[in-house]
């Protein structure tokens, strides 16, 4: 049964006629075909027990048939109406049925409405989310394949960082190394935008790489992340440039304390909160709990923010084939930020790695 | 009255009492805090007549201080329920008001279902999106300043591709080198992946760069867009590497005069229908017609997603600050593609275009 023929038969067992998906990665993981529309209507129908269309914007067409989808797909120029369009196909194809299934983690309400007024006497009530989130939590050989590759590119990355990096020069300029080296390489797409902190700059887990030059004596964080075939990588390594202070080092030792145990509990049979805590206990005990201000860990797969989410309160039990990320990390403002990540992949017995960069503290400059 | 005053002055106007504003873009627009919180939540609640706050996670409350935001900041840990406590304290402001205005086009159908699960009573029913719409599609002097540096820089990034640009070299080869020089300035972000395209593959106008070689005898087209302080440029160039044929030749000089024409009527009194039509007219007349299949131009500012959309259809008078692309294409699939393109703002008397790289067609190699 393949991924189409998985939500057909969840139509058919809750009962609904017609799923609408509009997550541009949703329609990737079904279709094989990626574009983001933007504010343009893209969105793949599909039917209890009849053929699915994809229906987007008319220069998207053409890219559509050569990616492989080889059902109908209808394209749309700017003045038209789009979801007047999607309801025609659809009422030519069936007039009576319209319970639908909607993404309603992704669906806009100025869309939903679209097609509401399309459907007056439509059922809107249904949610796929829940649904495609479980297909896509558990990852096949393929797709685990794909994450390893992204992996190995994000290891690559690590050493054009470290080669790059020394005391004085902009964060920015040990970005910019980094992505040169791996566009010349035909990697053309980080994951998100590379994370280049030094100093007290890494304790702001969500700041950005900035012009700020490379502190001597202080460690230096770097998160990145690249993309391969629409499967990522996302790891985080921590670095010294010179001699950092003793409580720069003293959380360095903690944090990777808490990765490591962390990383080796993750196996089948543990909880995401339990595997939260096996850090944060770590780090808590060792008086910095305070300071560890974010959950243990996020899935990943086509994107860095997939199910299942290692945090306290998620009772879900891992599985093989479960793919997230264990980064523990420690932030206290004006002195240091550590964090140190790999995502992973649940196995029968443990747990895989897919990025290999030594995470014992390196010395640079 | 500054920008939030204006949505309290909307709200009082249409009688409703708090706007739950969730698109990071327009909280950005109004606060200068941006952060793309994907999954999480980050709304920014403004009432009528009380102080405003933001809410958004734990880990971005440093950065939203940081960023000169004053008023009140709440932060939610990822166990956490954010909507409640939303709620909460919406709840100790005021208890008897909840007529909300929300941002259709932004918010989800699963958020929206949250916000009324804390509010079974509320109504829900307001629209925020055209009146946000409208008043981030008339730049400000200060909005204009900094689209022009960002302009300034698309020029130097088109400087950088016709300085790398040759026959045989991969066009991911050329998009490094451009975003290299980017960023050895400071210039971490474009505004969209660069499209860099050789021959027949420039007849895809939504496709990607690619590791297809560069080809002599034929054109090379150039779609680049960098950002600057939270405004975007975004410009598009077509160029011959040896000696392109006659049919290429022939699109090309009929895409430069429909877009030199448009770009010459561009001024306040026109509608953004008759301005599309000045350049497709000119197009159609030459025979290329079916082959032009996209508006002519899009509004942009923030983001290359924005109003007014220069199209059939839409009778919006031209005002100035009004700011958009003039971006005709002619696409033959199998033949050649070609776009040009300036993005321009709307003066007293006319326009003035943010990117000043020759239009003339330029011949490398």
């Amino acid at each position: 049964m393949n991924k189409i023929e998985k939500v057909q038969r969840w139509l058919a067992d809750n009962n609904r006629d017609i799923a609408l998906i509009s997550d541009p990665k949703t329609i990737q993981y079904l279709t094989g075909f990626f574009s983001d529309p933007n504010e343009r209507v893209l969105v793949l129908v599909v039917f209890k027990n009849k053929e699915p269309f994809l229906f987007g914007p008319a220069l998207e067409t053409e890219a559509i048939k050569e990616s492989g989808w080889s059902q109908p797909v209808y394209g749309y120029l700017d003045h038209e109406d789009p979801w007047q369009m999607i309801a025609d196909q659809i009422r030519t194809r069936q007039t009576d049925q319209t319970a639908f299934a909607i993404e309603k983690a992704n669906l806009s309400v100025a869309w939903l409405e679209q097609a509401k007024s399309q459907f007056p006497n439509g059922d809107f009530s249904a949610n796929l989310t829940p649904m495609i989130d479980q297909m896509r939590m558990i990852k096949t050989p393929d797709e685990i394949e794909k994450l390893k590759i992204a992996g190995k590119w994000d290891d690559f990355a690590f050493k054009t960082c470290f080669e790059a990096v020394k005391a004085g020069l902009p964060e920015s300029r040990v970005a910019a190394e980094m992505s040169y080296a791996l566009m010349k390489n035909g990697i053309m797409e980080l994951s998100f935008p590379a994370l280049i902190q030094s100093a007290t700059h890494a304790a702001e887990p969500h700041g950005a790489t900035s012009d700020k030059k490379i502190e001597n004596n202080a460690l230096v964080l770097f998160d990145l992340g690249t993309v391969w075939d629409g499967y990522i990588s996302d790891a985080t390594r921590t670095i010294a440039v010179g001699k950092p202070d003793a409580k720069s080092l003293d959380i360095y030792k903690v944090c990777l304390e808490a990765q490591l145990a962390a990383q080796n509990a993750a196996k089948p049979g543990i909880t995401a909160a339990e595997l939260d805590k096996v850090a944060r206990d770590i780090i808590t005990k060792a008086g910095y709990g305070e300071y560890f201000n974010h959950r243990l860990g996020h899935g990943m797969g086509m994107s860095e923010h997939e199910f299942p989410s290692i945090m306290a309160g998620n009772d879900l039990v891992l599985q093989p084939g479960m793919c997230f990320s264990i980064e523990p990390g420690i932030y206290i403002p004006d002195v240091a930020g550590v964090r140190i990540e790999d995502c992973i992949h649940i196995t029968e017995n443990g747990n895989e790695p897919f990025t290999h960069t030594t995470k014992e503290l390196q010395y640079f400059g």
